[in-house]
């Protein structure tokens, strides 16, 4: 294949974020919008960052992000705010260097099947739209239905995805697994893809493999863990690990696995949070008391960082071990910690809200 | 087709039940098991009925059902007692009126992927070895899996299934959906298969449309609901309504809905329950507080009479209302309320412990 698409944790030329502003994800308060601006005010120390705003959601960006030139706002409407699943997937051209960007049908996680709100034309057109107004040359991967956090690639042919995500019935029912595979490949210049069969538990974009497994290097990779086989994550993890430790890479190397365990209480929905959300007709809806689907490997690298997830509170020491971990594995990256509590409520990551341009 | 899957309000011949005895899904007390007589000595009043049992199951088999030439005990090992799952579907030849039984590959509602328990092998050969036992023709299904209560047949041409179960990774991820189709049309005589895209919340079998759909007659169905927009399944009854009442069946004709309300208050695990179970290494646990996938859909047809689940409890108006709308739809039969809570717990209801064989 001339066109591949490189590791995360390659040279980046910048990243993609979506300033979030929808009452049924982040709540009406601001506290979202902090999160997501302390994470594009660190970025932006180390590569450019692209952010969309709407009418709605500017004001706050001016307010709250910092006056860079790394900082360059777009005006491009989205449903939500979830640049991993919206934004294109860049890939290279080998023999010429150039990047262009990738853009998959997007359905709001399973569309009438499972999808998680009722309407979802501004995302599905978001990554055309970003390439116009960014000037990337776009890349339309026709009615296949994929998003961003559904699928890693170690940069050198492999691509890591999972059967719970790629294989449910919300995304590409007249596809057998073949033939999804062969898509795969296609698109993303590779020549292996390692189904892992499930994710994180209660992850409700049917566990996309972003939230649980990550390459850090190439042949290398983090795991989301638990030891508790009371956990419903046990056997979830477990069933990873097994295939993990049972296959090889396009290269042929086996994987070392690296567990990263996940926070040792459950982070759930309060009835304080329940108070600040307000749902559409259609929108998927919380309850208090939900177990979200919290773990570490969400993280996001970008040039000579990783910006990790915490959780706070009684996770704190949780929180602590998953930085001791990132950063033995990573020496030359520093690993910066960001409270992510007020993003995973809306339902994902650092990971999930951010998407790599590399150089 | 010359064989077709007659639809379960036809006449029978016999039902097949397994007489329970795993401690993870029936806990170590006697309730289920005399739940099961009560099933098994009520259908023997109508018909023969089959009853698998074991070296651990035999005794209390013996001294719970009624004497009566009526109830046929039979030899099998298997490792619980879905018959529905397990036992063979059959099929009816329309030229000589011989019916044969089908053997699904069964593999525990998904296998290494989410199903339910770790090893199934007694399970998956129970189809053919009941079929040489009491002497029918089995039809191998090769390696397609598929269990009895993914599928309902109105005895015309039309299949009724859910996406989220067939569609599951981990049944036939290799097919498409319209391979699949084509297998289960070839296998149950259907000229049309109408998919729902869903079934009732927390249904641990992947959603099997006998919990949330059943024909009572050519063209008309009854479907689990609930008009509390807070309730999870008020989506997934509202996704199958609209597909129900925007379809026509093999013969062109529009299929009538009666909506079957669920019961009012949840039936979730107490702790007393979680007392009484033992789960083997790599089944699927319960906790405390899980609701049930608890549904009035689940009843059972034998020749003149239905055997309708109650919830009993806090459910005594449920109940009642499901019975009488039961009993309104079908004038002509009777309709035998069956306290199925000790079924429930083990994960399924009436229909999920039975099969039916035509006459």
């Amino acid at each position: 294949m001339s066109r591949y698409m490189p590791a995360e944790f390659d040279r980046q030329q910048a990243a993609i974020l979506i300033f979030p502003e929808r009452p049924g994800s982040w709540g009406r308060s601001v506290r979202a919008a902090a999160a997501f601006a302390e994470i594009i005010n660190a970025i932006a120390e180390h590569e450019t960052v692209y952010v969309a705003v709407n009418e709605r959601s500017r004001a706050n960006a001016k307010r709250l992000l910092n006056k860079t030139d790394s900082i360059k706002l777009l005006e491009i409407p989205s449903d939500d705010a979830w640049a991993r699943d919206v934004a294109p997937t860049f890939v290279r051209d080998s023999a010429t260097g150039k990047v262009s960007g990738i853009s998959w049908r997007f359905n709001a996680w399973g569309g009438e099947y499972d999808g998680l709100y009722a309407s979802w034309e501004l995302d599905d057109a978001f990554a055309a739209e970003f390439c116009r107004k960014a000037g990337f040359d776009c890349i339309s991967a026709g009615d296949f239905v994929l998003e961003g956090g559904s699928i890693h690639s170690d940069g050198e042919g492999t691509i890591l995805t999972t059967e719970s995500c790629l294989l449910s019935p919300g995304r590409n029912p007249g596809m057998s697994k073949a033939e999804i595979e062969r898509t795969l490949c296609e698109y993303l210049g590779g020549e292996k893809v390692i189904w892992l069969p499930r994710g994180i538990y209660n992850d409700e974009t049917n566990e996309h493999v972003d939230n649980v497994c990550a390459f850090i290097r190439p042949a290398e990779v983090v795991l989301a863990w638990t030891d508790d086989r009371n956990d419903p994550q046990y056997e979830l993890s477990a069933g990873c690990l097994e295939t993990l430790e049972n296959c090889t890479d396009a290269k042929g190397r086996k994987i070392t696995v690296h567990k990263l365990p996940t926070p040792d209480i459950p982070v759930c929905v309060t009835a304080e949070d329940m108070a600040d959300f307000e749902f559409e007709d259609g929108e998927d809806t919380r309850e208090t008391g939900e177990r979200l689907a919290a773990s570490y490997v969400n993280f996001f690298f970008a040039n000579d960082i990783v910006l990790l997830p915490q959780f706070g509170g009684e996770n704190a020491e949780s929180d602590r071990r998953a930085l001791d971990i990132m950063q033995s594995l990573l020496p030359d990256r520093k690993i910066i910690p960001v409270n992510a509590i007020d993003i995973i409520k809306g339902g994902g990551n650092i990971h999930c809200i951010t998407q790599q341009i590399p150089v």
